[in-house]
């Protein structure tokens, strides 16, 4: 059946273990698109354009925002990123979910754009605030000084939890991933979300019987 | 948490597998309650009062419609049958679902009642016409003019799928299971289905981290 995908909006704080599941879920479901964000920032050693990112000049970002090609933007640290909206409306038209790792001002602002009501928010929280920093530095990537601000920025990220369509609490990775699958299967079940619903019942009903 | 229990509605055309899946979701969920009936037909050999049907008499049938005590009520081949409230209401506050196994009349009539808006209703199709007829000769029960009759009560079931929240086409009962599942379980983690979830956030909020 034609269907239009759906925008499947993933948010937690970092360290909730949103990375790992959206990983899982796209090894899931092939069908299911990442949304790859555009950015300003020069590419690191190994980032792939396109792949990791697609990386553009703050010329071309500025003009893509204001012809309302991007579904949604923020300046983090200097650099610009944005979620182009090009990708994921061809997804859409060929049936494709899109997956979107961003964070609650992204969600606001997909979630207002011409395709909000295409979309699915999740937010995952952690079990507990000292599990989250117990993870971060399980990681041994950042410095006491970082681990103190992410998790201030954990806390902002939190107390946006209600404006999601679901919140999971992942105390269990391998449960949340099932849940997380058990939404996007009934998401794609929901009467208004299936295209072609409406020509099955009228060739069904028109069968001879 | 404490949750409010749902209410889940299962409409189909007889035939289409409704009762199987009904009993392989209570198979599944043993904290899910099916809605038992109250009739005015009499009890057939082997029925149990309290578990096929709640049995009693047109008195007090109708006092409990006047009373607003039944979600759903009919009148079939002279015989009256409904869906009690109380049960329904006495579940949601333990936080356990109800199932209920009713046509697209009852559906309206729940969806329209004061515990409307916890009602999650799934219409499950036939995949053809032809099919749906051959299950009911299969079981070898009804005479033609019976079979007839299903068929054309099966037509006007159908034409009201477009009233339901999901629609799943059953080609494959494991596989229509398995979709049934995942809809109760996404339903259960949509943020305002979860009770005490404000809570857990403060709480999280305020551990020392």
């Amino acid at each position: 059946m034609d269907r239009t995908g759906l925008l499947i909006i993933l948010s937690s704080p970092s360290g909730a273990g949103k990375s790992t599941l959206a990983r899982r879920l796209m090894d899931w479901d092939p069908s299911l698109r990442f949304s790859v964000s555009a950015t300003t920032r020069p590419p690191r050693p190994g980032e792939v354009d396109g792949q990791h990112y697609y990386f553009t000049t703050a010329g071309a970002f500025h003009q893509m925002v204001e012809q309302g090609q991007m579904l949604e933007h923020a300046e983090v640290f200097g650099n610009l990123y944005g979620s182009p909206s090009a990708p994921v409306e061809a997804a859409m038209r060929d049936g494709r979910d899109t997956l979107f790792d961003v964070d609650w001002q992204g969600g606001q602002q997909i979630r207002a754009s011409a395709l909000g009501g295409h979309v699915v928010s999740i937010f995952v929280l952690p079990p507990s605030l000292p599990e989250l920093e117990r993870r971060l530095r399980a990681r041994g990537q950042d410095s006491e000084a970082v681990i103190a601000s992410r998790m201030a920025k954990s806390r902002a990220e939190i107390s946006h939890w209600a404006e999601y369509d679901y919140v999971l609490i992942n105390d269990d990775l391998d449960r949340t991933e099932q849940n997380l699958r058990a939404i996007l299967t009934a998401e794609r079940l929901r009467r208004d979300r299936q295209g072609g619903l409406g020509r099955f019942v009228k060739n069904l009903m028109e069968e001879h019987a």
